[in-house]
């Protein structure tokens, strides 16, 4: 494999460079031009990459005439499952691409680069399909190693409507070449992906896991696409990408047809680009007249600066937790203590473990701790098929609750979303051994302070721990906002000195080293009576402290309720309207209890 | 009425001087020493003051001689009440018995003081007697106006076994002579006096009426008092008196013995001495030689320094509360919102008010706060009468809940310890009303954050009220251990970011102005649905931030439980004690509650 590095490559440094700060011009669309040009429908366009290579080379050029600066191969279907139906292989396909677009630029002298498009493979994945994440990521890394090989400029992932294609994809991308990697999904005007996949979420993952752009293609005109583009430039650190179709595509006499003119095409775009957008091009029913608009009009133009909100969420790909606010974290799954989890575990019994799950999130947990440690399993095996199972039916985000690294970083490469890494603690080995697959995946991460020498008693010991922790992930490239610092709750029973200094300790790390928060509560009561007394009590001083994620069983209704009640007076539930739904839920569900209760007695009469 | 002042005296100027720096010595007995001279058991001693006085000059001049420096008249029981069955006046007794005094000063040319002795009246107040405290008071007046008037140096009040008798008689010394005050209370060997009062409770009510020298006399020997002398060095900051009897009074022969020695009398003054008392000399069974011997050993000598252990109590005779700690304030006591209550202070249904004291005392209140404030009722009477109910059945300290300086004043008047009074704000014109009632009592005060212009929203705000209640305290000379500060709890749903605030000014008022805390809790719910579970996180939040008096339902179990765990948590009830305690109480309860519904049942079937 030859990974042709950015140095060789002029064109791909000055993109870099170029990116974000002034406007650069994509093409517009390959496969409608190609039908307008006479390819029936049915017909496989990547084959005219041999077949008719000059037709493409043509097509190539009217963008790069129009003033496109990055063009983008014939390449869209180009995997080895779509293309199991035609005689070339992916490599052929992919390699006349990549010819027929460098071809264009020489011809014409410009300076352009060359992306590699990928689309869809084709096939759904896992769990709606029967495509596992391992072949989708293969499918993608044969392209890449030959887009890479016959030097594309840069990696252009696009269509994906599957948050988790888009996952393989990148990874694919990112794990086999140092090209810059875009990545735009599709979205339908409910403001979701085909399966479900929200803007929040989207960005989240594929800045977690390191893309150079972002942004929205295909699917509906620059105008319906506008609002969803907004969210994007409104939380989106990176820079935005844009590139509509011309509208909905509509059927007039057999033909397929788009009603978007260049000019109210370009109007949207206007408009976008004074909120900040950075690269712009077009989808199907776009052709070089789009571009030659785009490019009259934002050539080489500053790129507008934006004010992004800067959150820190967690997510699955419909479900987000922003972890500066005060969320549960149902810790249920973990055979501690527990002989029929255990047992579960022993006779792969996932039913269990979904129900207990399910039991959760209905109780209202926001994130699931998910601890699958008992020394007679393989863990890294069963954690991966849980997360799988979980991800199939729960929209909750997960938190991987695992000292091995190797069970984290496996755990981290399937699960759909980001995920909360639990956890690290002060020992440089620990922190060595698990901070790459946190920055790798974007995930966050929760370190216990403590380390070689135990728990240290004061707050003062415990925050030094904490700003080891944070200045060690920022070694790794792992910015504060991704780190929980969990201060350990002590037993009043053994340590009741300590109970304080963990509360002290938790609101000096929030405060000053400006970290997430999480306590395990329920330990604070090991051995006294009436122990939900104890640890409800504490869990209001946490949350008035400051505490981000209480790790509690979440069908303890009272503390769920102290969880709310906390929130109603911290003023973070504002007009207690959480409160009263949730309050009101209790209500019904006692009453239902009652009722069914009720009834039963007097079926016994 | 003729009050002479301390100018015109010049010894009392200088006794006032060396008092507390220096030793000074007092004399020994009267009582016995005229029975040793002949004096019939059942013959009244006063009488001689005007019968042979030159017999009681002889014994003053004999105890000047030995080296005393302050001398007692002989009229331990000149009050009208004792002295109805004899035939000289209580004017006639007390005016001879200082002129004796003054004589045998006179005649021995030497500095010594004169101090008017008032002993115990003779008959017990109520409620275990008939004698009102008004009758109490009046009775000690009359001696006092008549001792000042014929030129006593100081007034000697002892042997008093009834704090609420020592009370009075303070009351009349302050209030009718600007003479040094020295009061000591007369304890049995178990540390109580013979109505059940403690140390810390005379120190906290003695020091509170501002009395210039405070300790015990009479009943034991030095040996046995010395414990409790010790207790009065370590918390009193006041003079300590100590005045023991020459050991238990023995009957041998129909003649009652003192057995302890001069020598043996010393040894442990001189133990005591080395800790910090002050002022010496004897009672019952002493003499001259006794004091001669002290006068040898320490006459002059300075007064050892103490570390006396400051604390801030609330208390009855017998009970007491320290305001540093966490206690939980008793709030049934109010006929806000309640349509009982309001019907049985009108009906005058003592009984219904006693009955709620009596169930907040057994569910755990420390505190009961007493709040009559209905339109139609006398509050001023209505506040009295129930106050000496309640300290005639319980021993709980209590809260005067008015807004009525008269009201207040009166009932700290008749209040027998030192109660709370609930409350000032911040506007000038009630803490010039209020505060010289609590300065005069030795009361504590409740200041509320608000002023004639409402409650500031901030914590800053409030504060600033805080500090200007503590500095107007100190201009009446109330210090800062007597200040309880209520930030005011402001209410969820109409106020939602005030209430953190409540809790930031809590902790800035307890920290920066090192005042105690008070909050009434259940406010913060009203007008939300679970109000429970509202009250006790918030009860909880306030704990953490340091609320020493939670004003609430102690018949709330759960409100009481959370009290119970904050005090675990926060490291106060070390070893989870009193926790544990309680919680097996509540089980016990709950238990017999539910075994008395089983046996109704089966009563039913
Ligand atoms: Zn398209
Ligand atoms: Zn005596
Ligand atoms: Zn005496």
């Amino acid at each position: 494999m030859k990974i042709v590095s950015l140095e060789e490559r002029g064109f791909t440094v000055e993109l870099k460079a170029k990116l974000g700060k002034e406007i650069i011009l994509f093409d517009g669309a390959m496969g409608t031009v190609l039908q307008q040009r006479g390819l029936k429908a049915g017909d496989v366009p990547e084959k005219l990459n041999i077949e008719n290579s000059k037709e493409i080379i043509d097509i190539h050029k009217s963008y790069l005439k129009a003033g496109a600066e990055i063009i983008t191969t014939n390449t869209f279907g180009a995997n080895a499952l779509k293309m199991q139906e035609i005689k070339y292989s992916v490599e052929e396909i992919i390699t006349a691409g990549v010819e027929n677009a460098r071809q264009a630029v020489i011809e014409l002298g410009v300076d352009a680069a060359v992306a590699l498009d990928m689309g869809p493979l084709g096939e759904l994945l896992e769990p709606m399909g029967s495509l596992t994440f391992d072949e989708a990521y293969d499918l993608y890394q044969q392209q890449v190693l030959v887009g890479v090989e016959y030097g594309a400029d840069l990696i252009h992932i696009e269509t994906i409507s599957d948050l988790y294609e888009a996952r393989a994809a990148v990874l694919a991308a990112k794990e086999n070449s140092n090209l810059p990697v875009f990545c735009t999904l599709t979205f339908e005007e409910d403001g979701r992906t085909f399966t479900g996949g929200s803007i929040r979420s989207m960005i989240s993952v594929l800045e977690g896991l390191g893309v150079d752009g972002i942004g929205l293609n295909c699917s509906l005109g620059p105008e319906k696409l506008e609002p969803l583009v907004e969210e994007v430039l409104e939380y989106s650190e990176k820079p935005v990408i844009l590139q509509a179709n011309a509208g909905l595509p509509i059927v007039e006499d057999g033909e397929t047809v788009f009603k978007i003119s260049p000019e109210d095409y370009f109007k949207p775009l206007a408009r976008l680009y004074e909120k900040g957008l950075a690269v712009v091009g077009g989808c199907c029913g776009t052709n070089e007249e789009f571009i030659s608009l785009i490019a009259d009009n934002l050539k080489n133009k500053k790129v507008k600066e934006r004010n992004v909100i800067n959150e820190s969420l967690v997510c699955s790909p419909s479900q987000y937790v922003n972890l500066a606010g005060v969320n549960v974290v149902g810790e249920r799954i973990n055979p501690t203590g527990k002989a029929a989890f255990k047992q579960a575990l022993r006779n792969d019994d996932l039913d269990y473990i979904l129900k207990v799950a399910v039991e959760e999130v209905d109780a209202g947990a926001d994130i699931l701790d998910v601890n699958l440690g008992l020394p007679e399993i393989e863990e890294k095996e069963m954690m991966v098929k849980i997360i799988k199972e979980l991800q199939g039916i729960l929209d909750t985000p997960l938190q991987i609750d695992s000292s091995d690294p190797e069970v984290i970083e496996e755990a981290l490469k399937y699960y759909n979303g980001i995920a909360i890494v639990n956890s690290v603690n002060g020992e440089i080995e620990v922190l060595e051994n698990t901070f790459p697959a946190v920055k790798k995946y974007g995930a966050a991460v929760i370190g216990l302070t403590m380390d070689d020498d135990g728990i240290p008693d004061t707050a003062a010991g415990r925050f030094e721990i904490a700003k080891r922790i944070v200045k060690k992930a920022a070694e790794y490239g792992i910015s504060r906002d991704k780190i929980i610092i969990d201060c350990l709750t002590l037993t009043a029973s053994a340590q009741q000195e300590g109970v304080k200094e963990t509360l002290k300790a938790l609101k000096m790390v929030k405060n000053e080293l400006g970290v997430k928060t999480t306590l395990g509560v329920s330990n604070v009561s090991f051995g006294l009576p009436a122990r939900p007394v104890l640890n409800r009590t504490f869990l209001s001083m946490a949350l008035y402290q400051g505490l981000n994620l209480p790790i509690i069983d979440p069908n303890d209704e009272e503390m769920m309720a102290a969880v709310k009640a906390a929130a109603v007076l911290n003023n973070i539930d504002q007009g207690a309207t959480e409160y009263i739904k949730y309050m009101a839920e209790v209500e019904t569900n006692s009453a239902k209890t009652e009722n069914s209760q009720e009834k039963n007695k007097s079926h016994d009469l």
